[in-house]
């Protein structure tokens, strides 16, 4: 009767991938038909109950309906079940050479305020004022002048301005600054805060029923770009804050990890325009040549099913 | 600094799955850390880049939030994906004593109305008519009288009635029934047709760019339930149908294939209120008592991980 073989519980993911041969692009073919394959087995080794299908797919539905302009909870889940991280990982092998990378999360703002050097990017006037400062170079030391340094941060609640439009000021803890002719930038802000995740959805209960926390550790978020290199998309993270153990989304890399050291100095206080005494983070970033080979991944070229 | 390890590529599911290992239901915890080794393998199988990734995010997204009411895209994707199918099949494995089961589908309605035998269900009017009938037995062949005989179908033009609300008469094409004492069911109808699942949202998208045909060979849904016994969620196909063999669900199964012959006996069509000739399409059920063990899968109670 047929010339297709029939679907059957031991030949599920052959027949299955099979249908998909006839995908034209060799790429899309290949990520198709081995999701199709790790879906199969995962059903088969635990042999999914007809109800546990159910709450699936009633929790991905809810997942993509509360979706919105402000808040994308796929992300989300992507990031409690480690995926973002590690597809940042699998695109970005600097086998050391360069800045590690960490997830992008769900709060960069695309048209965030450009800032002049040395500006106080706290708007709302709380937290604890600390400098942060850094210089961005090549990976063979060169000064990267004019590199874009864009960042943003929490408040002192644990907040991003996006999350409270109506308590926050606009651009509330983020800029985009540009490094001086030494490949320097320099701002005020306050010392990062830690805080959990958007918990009210479905992240959050799969995180409640889990027996996780929705916590991140203290952290600034950095996305720094200069001509002829790779950008780089990361976090500095506060040494001593509380989870950095056990990050909600695993972003923590122990190269990101910087102390935020107490500066008692009237002096250097007054010069910076901050209150004595005030803290100090200081991160360096290494950018890749574009032409450098960081240990990508393999081009995405090869066809034919995994 | 860690008490938990951090992220790497090598360790990715590790970790993350270790981060699950204080989830207080042991099933859970077994579904959760298996579903997380699958993801993470997919993903260091394919290298799935950035942009795949935020491919993938807008296509969940969109696959949610199209959903409604009358709509559910997630049980489609998962059907085109043939994990419906299998899920199906992993938790009703009938051993070939009763009826085997098939995907239910998206478009069952719960409060459809109930029918006297010999009732016509093809209240709009158009197709080739049918006499639908059988007989429905427990696996000794015990007459089951008083089963409960659930049908729906499309009409015509390839569409349940609660597609076309404003189109076709409500409940039109579906209804249900109950065996005679000796165990019989039998209806008017017409016959059912090919069609093919929504494919104008992300679904489609997927089939389209894959170079699949959204199609499903002609049949007509059944979900009989008795008392005492396992009800049975299934369809009879068409044996003459095009896509019998490339179904877009995978739902067909050899045991399901039923020919649709012509009857040509005026007597015989005056009898059972059609026109003459007519089709007939024949197809008897078996159910299992619920005290009989069909091979269904394993009980969900071990703990750990997988």
């Amino acid at each position: 009767m047929s010339a297709r073989e029939l679907f059957s519980e031991e030949s599920s993911a052959e027949v299955v991938a099979a249908s998909f041969d006839g995908t034209p692009d060799p790429r899309l073919r290949r990520v198709v038909q081995s999701l199709v394959r790790h879906l199969h087995d995962f059903v088969k080794d635990v042999e999914l109950t007809e109800a546990e299908w159910e709450t699936a797919v009633d929790f991905l539905t809810r997942t993509g309906q509360i979706c919105s302009e402000t808040r994308q909870e796929f992300i989300l889940l992507s990031d409690v079940l480690g995926l973002s991280m590690l597809v940042e990982t699998v695109n970005h092998r600097t086998g050391g050479a360069s800045t590690e990378q960490t997830v992008l999360g769900p709060f960069h703002v695309a048209a965030s305020p450009a800032r002049d050097l040395g500006t106080d990017i706290a708007l709302d006037g709380k937290g604890t004022p600390c400098l942060v400062s850094g210089r961005v170079t090549g990976t063979d030391g060169t000064a990267l002048a004019g590199a874009r340094v864009d960042v943003w941060q929490t408040n002192e609640d644990g907040f991003y301005d996006v999350q409270q439009p109506d308590v926050q000021p606009p651009g509330n803890l983020r800029g985009i600054f540009t490094t001086d002719d030494d490949g320097r930038y320099w701002f005020r802000s306050v010392v990062p805060r830690y805080y959990p995740i958007p918990d009210d959805g479905p992240v959050g209960e799969l995180l409640a029923a889990t027996g996780r926390h929705p916590y991140r550790p203290a952290h600034l978020h950095f996305i720094v770009s200069a001509a002829g290199h790779r950008s780089v998309t990361t976090h500095v993270f506060v040494a001593d804050s509380p989870y950095l153990d056990s990050d909600a989304v695993f972003g923590v890399k122990e190269s990101l990890v910087r102390d935020v050291a107490e500066v008692d100095d009237p002096a250097r206080a007054e010069a910076v325009g901050l209150p004595n005494p005030f803290r100090t983070l200081t991160f360096d970033l290494t950018l890749a040549r574009e032409d450098e080979e960081p240990g990508s991944p393999t081009p995405a070229t090869a066809g034919g099913p995994s």
